[in-house]
């Protein structure tokens, strides 16, 4: 039996505050849509204290999408929580997700504070979150960087305070996967309480360890993931929704799994990346456009002879159509005559030995060889 | 005392033959020259058997760059390594990487062969490739996926053969960081003669695990890392440089160092994007143009408070002038208020909120305000 791992995206509230990729309501409704057939299980949908538009966005995305949870973002503050309850008041499956720095670093520098009064005021957001919703989100800003037993302790009081969902975001994007494995660990180990509520995961990828950390936790027990399509956010991103999902998928040993449909991945990440003004870049695991493509001679010829040889998935499995193959310097004599054979060209080997000359001599002068120009070098050969 | 960790760079060969990204041979010196400024130890150069353009670009590289090992891949096959010997004669520092297939995957599908005579062949191509260099990098293709009790084999009988380096490359993207991990260590505890030679990592991105396969395989005893600037390489890419160099150096605590001059990587980093006409996406880690860009009103917030609130390391460490401080609908008071301080502006506690108000209603239309919406603002707000 495998175990059921949460999908929550916040493509639509951390995704959303990178400079450039702003929505507009009406943007947020469709995309909001859209996860919502892709599978996910919460869609963070804004943070509504922040702008009269954000707010605005919260409840429209909980009035037009009724099937995954809507959460709303808040300080731990009166205010934000009281704008996150009135927010969500339309939405089917509502969540607040509300907290406040756990790192000493935070605790002093950001907030002025103490452990004591940050545990107090902690207790007394998820108090009064509760009285609006009864699912409620608690983040421990910066729990990459927290005291562990102090972690602990928040964890546990928050619990008890009625917290559904204890979120352990590695903020900075600090952490190496076996460090945040070892904190969702002794969280586990330490909070007495932590297996009545679900442990999430939030990693941010500035070391590019956000897929790595993110499974790491769930490895030692959380069981929901914070994620953003395409790995968009705050500086160098969230961790990827795709990467994720696919790992899991690819890695069923593991024995969990998401109610993500998987062949909506490339369409999803290609809406929101046009939505967003976001180009995804080319080598991009999973969504990427050259992903799937084999451009190298070895590759090309061991992956036409047994797609296994260099896949651990098939495209069609993220919805992409197939592989691509695309013939370079690189291209050996196999992907050439594949290619040929696609464009309605069979040759006999010694004409497409000399063919395979001519198309090197074109190649390493022209870097990219597209249909046309083999095209062209077939029927010269046919004529020849 | 900090351990070494040797940086192979394979932007040239693995980075290059992705579509699109060919080089001239003019162009690839200019490259390999940046690279040899950075740091790296080695430059895979090119895969001379492949076409007469790689053959000719191995040999202008050895003659123009001289610091770092210059390195020419090859298969395991007698013309390939006689390629590589000959494009490498004016090299000052040179090294021959040829290997094959060693996953059972590999060995039936793509080879039609048998365990034991992929050893012979292995053997014999490392035994030709020592008649023309001392230094011979033998890659066990396809490792990942490999049974391991024959991949212990394999490396033990390639060193004893002469290997200096060997390569244990996942090459499909499959493992998972942990399950990486072990294979190195099982490496090191079952090819007897295995701290003879040096272990190398080559990674690809396909789930989003690159770099924390290549950390967990440091971990495990390895001292040779395969990379490309921007993770750029077939399919997924490869293992980002920047991103396995600056992990180490946050984690100072593993005790691991490199060659590189850190604060070369984003100027590296655009040169290669440019010449090989590969964007980087905005939220790539270390070098995208958001990386060190906060957006959010509670992140700029506590980053004006106390740098490291949010950040793990600095900017120009790698290169960057300085943290960009980006204005939307979810930057708050504060953010704004310094902002309009850097722009010339100091306003009252009352001005400001009232500015406040207003750079919340043009932020909710334009989505993300400029100096020059700004400065508009502060005037209006001066006149009033």
């Amino acid at each position: 039996m495998s175990q059921r791992v949460q999908i929550f995206d916040t493509t639509l509230r951390d995704g959303e505050q990178v400079p450039g990729c702003q929505l507009t309501t009406d943007e947020k409704i469709v995309v909001a849509k859209e996860l919502e057939k892709l599978g996910v299980d919460v869609i963070e949908a804004g943070f509504p204290i922040s702008s009269p538009g954000d707010f605005r966005s919260v409840v429209e995305i909980s009035k037009a999408v009724r099937g995954p949870v809507i959460c709303a973002l808040s300080r731990a503050v009166k205010g934000d929580i009281d704008a996150a309850g009135e927010a969500l008041a339309y939405a089917k499956y509502k969540r607040i997700h509300t907290g406040l720095g756990s790192s000493d670093i935070h605790i002093q520098h950001k907030f002025n504070s103490t452990r004591e009064k940050i545990v107090e005021q902690a207790i007394a957001a998820v108090k009064h979150a509760k009285s609006y919703v009864e699912d409620v989100e608690f983040y421990c800003e910066d729990a990459g960087r927290a005291d562990l037993a102090f972690l602990a302790h928040l964890v546990e009081s928050v619990i008890k305070a009625g917290a559904t969902v204890v979120n352990i975001p590695d903020t900075t994007g600090y952490c190496l996967p076996h460090q945040y494995g070892e904190r969702i660990k002794y969280i586990f180990e330490h909070a007495s309480n932590a297996h009545q509520a679900t442990i999430s995961i939030h990693c941010h990828n500035d070391l590019g360890l956000a897929t790595a950390n993110t499974l790491a936790g769930i490895m030692n027990g959380a069981r929901q993931v914070e994620v953003t399509m395409n790995g968009i956010g705050e500086r160098a991103g969230n961790t990827s929704l795709e990467e994720v999902v696919m790992a899991l998928r690819v890695h069923k040993e593991l024995g969990y799994e998401t109610g993500i449909n998987t062949q909506l991945l490339y369409p999803t990440s290609q809406m929101v990346s046009k939505m967003m003004r976001m180009p995804v870049q080319a080598n991009k695991a999973i969504v990427g456009r050259n992903a799937f493509a084999h451009s190298s001679g070895i590759h090309q010829d061991g992956f036409l002879k047994h797609t296994l040889n260099y896949e651990i998935m098939s495209p069609t499995d993220v919805g992409v159509d197939k592989s691509m193959i695309v013939l370079t310097a690189r291209s050996g004599r196999h992907a050439l005559k594949h290619r040929l054979e696609l464009l309605g060209f069979v040759f006999e080997k010694p004409v497409l030995d000399e063919l395979y000359k001519r198309f090197l001599d074109v190649a390493d002068i022209k870097k990219e060889v597209n249909d046309k120009d083999l095209v062209e070098l077939a029927r010269e050969a046919v004529v020849a």
